[in-house]
């Protein structure tokens, strides 16, 4: 078992918020994060797939497919948009850093399984000081 | 003379356009960064001064009044804000890292000043790839 | 279940040593490390928690919270010290990152507990060829 | 338990493929890394050791003795080389960062045992964006 | 005037040597950079052009046009490539960051200037530790 | 002319006060930067020559000689030190980065000459928010 990690990357404004919350509990619970002229950030995303080595190639997956499933997939969709308002596969959620690990990991399953591979780990990187990692439970 | 840098950060949307020109035109020349529902950025701000060194402190600026200066008249305006709508020093200016960078000196040449230091140069770091820097001409 | 890291940062000066060993043993066994003039790092902190995302809020913990927790048990008392000489929580121990590292975790395991996630890992960043992790056990 | 890790670098020539498989082949699996004239990489390995923290030193493991062993069972061997031609423990391998994380963990194993600790990861990294991580099984 | 730079990667095999040398002069001068079988880095370029930041889009240039001229006169013919033997504008040059950087400002200087700016700066980072920049003369 | 940069990191304790300034006026100037017990940093330096691209060896100086002049003449008197008290050169000075770069500065300007080239700047990193830069004049 190796586990192989593709790092992209995607710019994008969002805002944390509930809009059955009075402005003053958003306030209070998200503080800046919940302005309603949004804000942004330069999102790092980690991709960890883990599998045997291919005794043909090398390789557990071969990065070009990888890559082309995170572009497709996530990075297409998220990439100078409004994470709040323009992506279908994150519609009604808070769009936190946890939410967006959940969600992306859905969206990449089933194709990453397809390239004989197991997802193991989504890393999103919202500054440098904060991150988080889902592992699919 | 000694320069002196001072590094500070701040999370913010903006989109660049003109309203004054169609969306093909907005698209044409600033492709995904016009998105009308905004994008955003974790920028990165470099600020140099220089200045002699004071025999009596062995500064050039005492370290917490430039940064308390960045803080007051630019961080604490364009953190977790929209550029385009929500900064009074950025109204009706294309938001874009050349305009950001000349903004910002303007902002922060007198206070500077009166520190006793010559502002020399305002870095803004859109991304890992991109940045601009402004020496005041 | 998603796992959310907060990096801090502080400045502090350390020596290693033993006072019951001799100064050519502490050399020995310690380099340059054991300097009794000290030396010193800017030390990075990652600490990382795991539970589940709230419904409510998005999130495994306020990062508000947990930044808090950070700043008033550790760094406060660590930044700009001697870590030898300065912090209660540090009185006897040979000042080894393995050491901060399980420190750290004793000063901060309840606090997270209260917040209603797991501490999971506490990372100690000496510089940057070197780190350790300590997760609880 | 604390983990210990500690980075070196090496740069080096490699190029992936197959003398059984044809040009094209090589080419449609391996694309432009598969350059018969050869490309190549400032390396990043991070090795990370687990065990007890010795009450004596405060060490899991003394770092001079762990960079000592990195240094002369890879790095030595490795560094400004090419990792197709010129190295003993690579030769008949595709040189992917699988197939080379799995090499070093065997160069290594015997001789952190020795040092009382146990091997827990090799990672090496290619790239920014690329990174693969063994943990020995 | 405003300063503007776009950073671009690749990775290369080089080595440095001089064939009218013997062996032993290669290896006095230029050391392990000059094994035979070549080595390689992850080399990232930044280029820093000037000029005057347009009222119409408030950019010196479009970075689009810039990175795509430095794609397709340095980033194409140089990626994944054997920077001794394969890159047409380095021939007969000892391949030294300083060659690289004189060589790269050669390729890219007329088309910036059909941009309408200046160029300023080509910055050739070899390692972590090592760069250097040519302005021009 | 190419400018050629060398990083060269070192770990220190220092402490910034004057002693013929009462405790109040150094906490008031220089914070918890004045704690008598020392504090440390993990400084970054980075020092840059500048001359003409020898024919003969593509260098505008040998890299091993630029290491070498530093480590010999600043990292092995300041690295695991006391700034304070146990560097000649620094010896009655207050150690701001501001005067570490001049005093570095004079430790090797001579050296660098007879390699045949310029020093252009010192810059000294003394978090990866501050920085200074000297360049002789």
């Amino acid at each position: 078992m190796v586990y192989v990690t593709r790092r992209e990357r995607f710019n994008a404004a969002h805002r944390l918020f509930r809009n059955d919350w009075s402005d003053e509990t958003n306030n209070e619970i998200f503080g800046k994060c919940s302005n309603p002229n949004w804000h942004g950030h330069n999102y790092e995303l980690h991709v960890t797939v883990r599998g045997k080595v291919s005794t043909e190639t090398g390789f557990v997956v071969n990065l070009k497919d990888l890559s082309r499933i995170l572009k497709t997939k996530i990075v297409d969709k998220v990439d100078h948009k409004n994470l709040n308002l323009e992506v279908e596969f994150l519609k009604g959620m808070i769009i936190s850093s946890e939410n967006l690990a959940k969600a992306f990991w859905r969206e990449i399953e089933h194709d990453i399984k397809l390239l004989g591979a197991e997802l193991h780990c989504v890393k999103v990187t919202e500054t440098e000081n904060n991150y988080v990692e889902y592992f699919g439970e």
